[in-house]
């Protein structure tokens, strides 16, 4: 379901330079010009490709993106910043737009130089091959993803798509025109008339409760961006937009959590009754990233004073006198002690839940665990989700480079 | 090496009901009553004993220790000081002692009512049994320890003697006097004259840098305690006996990081040039506690940008242009970029280096990876310690409480 006026196309560039013959250099085209939004990692440490993709989002209209796997172009200094300049500038002379009007993406190794001669070899044919096809996109910016991430809704006439990649180094910290950086990159198009302001609004409200939620590791990339693009074609109502857009980044932020690196299953970690929605942000995500709740989850160990000791060491003031914590809507801690109806078996039975690896048509069918804590009787709530730390997990990130 | 005035203990009172025949109930009696010290957790939901403690590390002198592994005496309420009181007061009675003389201290699992009829009958044969042999004691506090944490050195004629427990939930963040959790228990005890307050400031200072410059996971636990003792009966120079308690203090923090869930190397994280030198520490806690850093020192992958991506997302504020990385002296990031002369194969080697599992006699001879970070030409710096995160730590901890 491809929303009017956008185009796309990938080719194998072999970046990495493994001889892999996976497409690695994904384009995508706006037959017009298309109002952007951005968010983008907040870590100091900013790929090339984001610290150019701040600024371009400024401007606030694109013709189109270009985006690679197999290399950041992060810590790669000034050089870094001219390889992206001469792929943009190639890609804008083949579309026959201006080289501002091309954001580029990349992800991959952090600090080796983008091979930006063999890239631009491949820029014509890529042009070239431009047609209806997202999937292809989607799957040329995968890196130790396990599958493609793409979804769509409807919002009446309009369409909304989402793209997205990412599994690993997984704590998303975007910051809407702020500058944030992950292994996270996820594109929405929209063909829906939107207002320029609004489409920011409802960027910055839609990663706060979804890719700024999510954890597979607690490592902030270089290089996140989520990139909202509209083509501003078609009539919509902007109250059915505004959720069909946050649908879209909200299941996209989901797919990346369920391919976490290694994972095995997914929590939701809710928390309430706090002051403030910070504050229970802050106890959902020091939870969420405690490696200790992660492998007690791995071996569906329903050990509660794990979750009991990160609420406490998160910064937020709780008394820990009125906690409770529900596992599968099961009580497990009452008021700070185990809950009288605690029962072992069924809370073990509640963490064995493996969540359905997913493709990209799965939604609905997953399986989430449920983990629910009350702080108070305070306005705030953040719902945060995490994955369970395998052997995999290990694994995977033990020989990445290598 | 004991220091005069202290008589130790240890017995089996099947504290977690496994049958196990290991030593899980200690006691250390000081025949005059000790000036104490001590830091605890600074997570907000502490153990039972740790409240006490507080408490009773105020008032300036106890008389006795009794320590338990198996029970944290964590997330217990009421119910879990109670229990803690009825040992106090039973471990006083026997050895003629006041109640408010006698600190606990609890590491094991949270959330279950500690067995207190089955600790009290066995406290009569615990108090006979008291003797010089540190080491039993040592033994008794450990829980998925490999092997029991002690060390000693000498002050002119004074002594000191450090025991710790630790290996799991380690990231002890305490503050003296001000409540720290953790599952770091530590017991330094001196012969020498010292004065209350000066006691105070060495245990402060020492602390900084050994016990909160350490990570293996990141979870700051509800039970880290960390007490120093005198019995104030040898003339030793203050300069000296400082030097002595800090180093013993620093070695059993090293000992404990060595001993890391699963670890098999140890790296020292030394981050200089900052502002300040809290800037440097939070620098160097962030690439400590980086799963992604964890994985590649396993994996002896000589991955810089995960270091840089750490440094980048540590809130501090850095310029990334002037980052320098050695790691084992060697050059691997220069000014942001990748050093001219980085060599992978020479990095992997310097990666590749085991740590020597010591146990209690080991100082010297054991092997540390080095990682030198400059920000800048600042005044602030800060050395912290982590280890590897292997397969093992995932073992060890999807199934702890099972």
């Amino acid at each position: 379901m491809i929303p009017e006026g956008f185009l796309f196309s990938a080719i194998n560039a072999d970046i990495n330079g493994s001889s892999s013959e996976k497409e690695d250099l994904g384009l995508i085209y706006c037959k017009h010009p298309a109002f952007v939004s951005g968010a983008f990692t907040k870590n100091l440490v900013k790929a090339a490709p984001v610290i150019i993709g701040i600024d371009l989002v400024k401007k606030g209209a694109i013709r189109a993106i270009v985006a690679n796997s197999g290399n950041a172009n992060a810590c790669t200094g000034d050089a870094g910043l001219t390889d992206a300049f001469m792929i943009m500038k190639c890609v804008a002379s083949e579309l026959g737009v201006g080289q501002q009007e091309v954001i580029p993406l990349s992800t991959g190794v952090i600090g080796v130089r983008l091979p930006a001669e063999k890239i631009i070899k491949k820029i014509a044919p890529l042009v070239e091959g431009l047609s209806p096809d997202a999937l292809r996109f989607a799957r040329s910016i995968m890196t130790t993803d396990t599958y493609p991430k793409i979804c769509s809704e409807k919002a009446g006439r309009a369409k909304v798509l989402g793209i997205a990649k990412g599994s690993g180094m997984i704590a998303p910290d975007m910051a809407c025109l702020a500058g944030r950086q992950a292994t996270t990159l996820a594109v929405v198009l929209t063909d829906a008339k939107v207002d320029r302001q609004l489409l920011d609004i409802i960027t910055e409200n839609a990663t706060e409760a979804s890719f700024n939620a999510i954890s597979v590791d607690g490592d902030t990339s270089t290089n996140d961006t989520l990139l909202v693009l509209t083509s501003n074609m078609i009539d919509a109502d902007i109250a059915d937009i505004k959720d069909a857009i946050t649908n879209v980044i909200r299941e996209l932020a989901m797919m990346v959590v369920r391919d976490g690196e290694g994972a095995t299953k997914v929590a939701s970690i809710m928390v309430k009754g706090t002051k403030t929605d910070q504050d229970a942000k802050k106890v959902a995500m020091c939870i969420a990233n405690s490696l200790l709740v992660k492998t007690a989850l791995f071996g569906a160990d329903p050990n509660w004073g794990r979750i009991m000791a990160a609420i406490g060491r998160s910064g937020v003031k709780i008394d820990p006198n009125i906690i409770s914590i529900k596992m599968g809507g099961l009580s497990v801690v009452d008021k700070g002690l185990e809950a009288k109806d605690f029962d072992e078996d069924s809370i073990r039975n509640v963490l064995s839940v493996h969540h359905w690896r997913s493709g990209p048509s799965a939604r609905g069918g997953l399986k989430e665990i449920l983990i629910e804590i009350t702080l108070g009787d305070g306005p705030g709530r953040f719902k945060a989700w995490t994955t369970d730390l395998t052997y995999k997990y290990v694994e995977i990130n033990s020989s990445y480079r290598t």
